[in-house]
């Protein structure tokens, strides 16, 4: 297996000041493999689904590359469901909903095939499971990135920070870095993370951009793709971790060069990922739309001479 | 004179999480005039001192070739005075007071001298005062860069979108174009605040750096100066827009890549200015440290090659 996936996969209620979608498919791992589906195949997913999860979406990631062999259909619960509010800045937002259903019984085991996949991205789950997944590859992937969020920063600090060691990118929002880093100054926050194992920190800030930071020191700045309307932020970190790990696999390594470029890749598919509710812009992604954005994006940054 | 600049000219005092300084010298004009004499001269200041404005700061601003015979001294009251205090974030600040003083009595008229400007800077005044002055310049300056604040936004609309109509080029944090175009998305205000005037809105949006649009329809992004330690963000905006205005006025015009790389001067001025007290580092900024850090700032968002 080129890729293998860890996460959740869902269904979402979703309001924001533009409506409100019913039980539409989420969860970080269909977000993640369909994103990473324009880059890479065949990708293996570590997930689980409940009664209710749509045979359509099962079939369309199939038809994508998407091997679902490390998928638990359960027989009698639904899926793992969230219902949230976005705020009129569309960047926060209130849970108003979370049923965890089949959650309790995520996968401990990866399929054999699976077991020497040579890129791992592992979305955000309980870091414990996420050290389990990680420990059934061997030999060890060439690249990991790892996901994470709050609830776990708070709750499972020691077992995160074990993970953490293992991985080369940590991709976080600003908001978690410093929980994690315990700091205000995201330069500082990027010293303390990268002493603690990984090679890279990627500083998601929504509307604001990304920030790569690396052991050695060096940073790089990335816009966000300047959009008129945010129509469904959901999904929006894990297509930009797809996307990413997606382009990294198609270059078969990392380097910082391969790095920068998959972190416009990601940004580009985030930006028409929240254009549409749920997933529903990846279904649909075009190649020319893909690289007129990117295109774009680079203009816009290059504001000057290199200097030489 | 090549650079005219309008601002207060005030004391402040500053509590931040790192300390408190009292009654430093501030106000835009001086944060304006000591960023922009590192890249022009001679610059003209119109505004008003009062009896506690140090002689100190006009003799270094004398020294620096910043002309001060538009500034008007009063006899017997003390100058503006605000007293503000950051919160942890170093972005969101309290004002604990404001005192306007001498601010009532700022002089309506323009020294002689002054009136053939070749550049002109409106920082943060009452748009009434902003267009009296801007219509003593004859013939019309270059180049006109135009602040303001949310104070005259909800107070003084009408009378602000008249100097606004008048302005190349307009100076805004990102809330202030949020309540001005009264839209959230960035890219319709954009269109919005420029369909009434200005060639080009500047975004400034902190830590988070700044977006640049044009008339045209194109779209910069600029990040801000990774700092360690944002000591005292007292004073960025105007030095931003100081070491901007000054920097253009040193290539005696404005095109799309003389704005760019303004904007990268204003950004390493900034980032040096928030790093003391009040106006301190800008007395003493080195030649040096500028260009090393205008050259970090842009291999920083070089991150891939240009598309062809």
């Amino acid at each position: 297996m080129q890729l293998v996936v860890a996460g959740t996969m869902a269904l979402d209620t979703i309001e924001t000041p533009f409506g409100r979608a019913e039980r539409v498919v989420g969860g970080a791992a269909t977000y993640i493999a369909l994103a990473a589906s324009y880059f890479t195949r065949p990708i293996g997913v570590v997930s689980i689904i409940g009664t209710d999860y749509p045979s359509e979406m099962q079939i369309e990631l199939e038809r994508r590359g998407v091997d679902l062999s490390g998928v638990v259909r359960h027989l009698t619960r639904p899926s793992f469901f969230w219902a949230g509010r976005y705020h009129a800045d569309m960047q926060s937002r209130d849970t108003l909903e979370t049923q965890l259903n089949v959650l309790e019984e995520f996968p401990q085991t990866v399929p054999l095939s699976y077991q020497s996949a040579s890129f791992l991205l592992l979305g955000n789950l309980d870091p414990k499971l996420q050290k389990r997944i990680y420990d059934q590859i061997s030999p060890r992937p060439l690249v990991v990135l790892l996901d994470t969020m709050n609830f776990w920063i708070h709750g499972s600090r020691e077992a995160l920070e074990e993970i953490i060691a293992e991985v080369d990118i940590l991709s976080l929002n600003d908001e978690e870095v410093r929980q994690l880093a315990g700091d205000y100054s995201l330069r500082r926050c990027a010293r303390t993370l990268l002493a603690k194992g990984p090679r890279y920190l990627l500083v998601k800030k929504g509307e604001n951009g990304a920030l790569l930071f690396s052991r050695e020191g060096e940073t790089y700045f990335f816009p966000a793709y300047p959009l008129e309307e945010v129509f469904d932020p959901t999904g929006a970190g894990d297509t930009f971790a797809g996307a990413l790990m997606g382009y990294i696999a198609s270059q078969g390594e990392l380097s910082i060069e391969v790095l920068k470029e998959a972190i416009v890749q990601g940004t580009v598919l985030a930006s028409m990922c929240v254009e549409r509710f749920g997933p529903e812009a990846l279904l649909s992604a075009s190649r020319e739309e893909i690289e007129r954005r990117r295109e774009q994006l680079i203009r816009m940054s290059h504001f000057i001479r290199v200097p030489t």
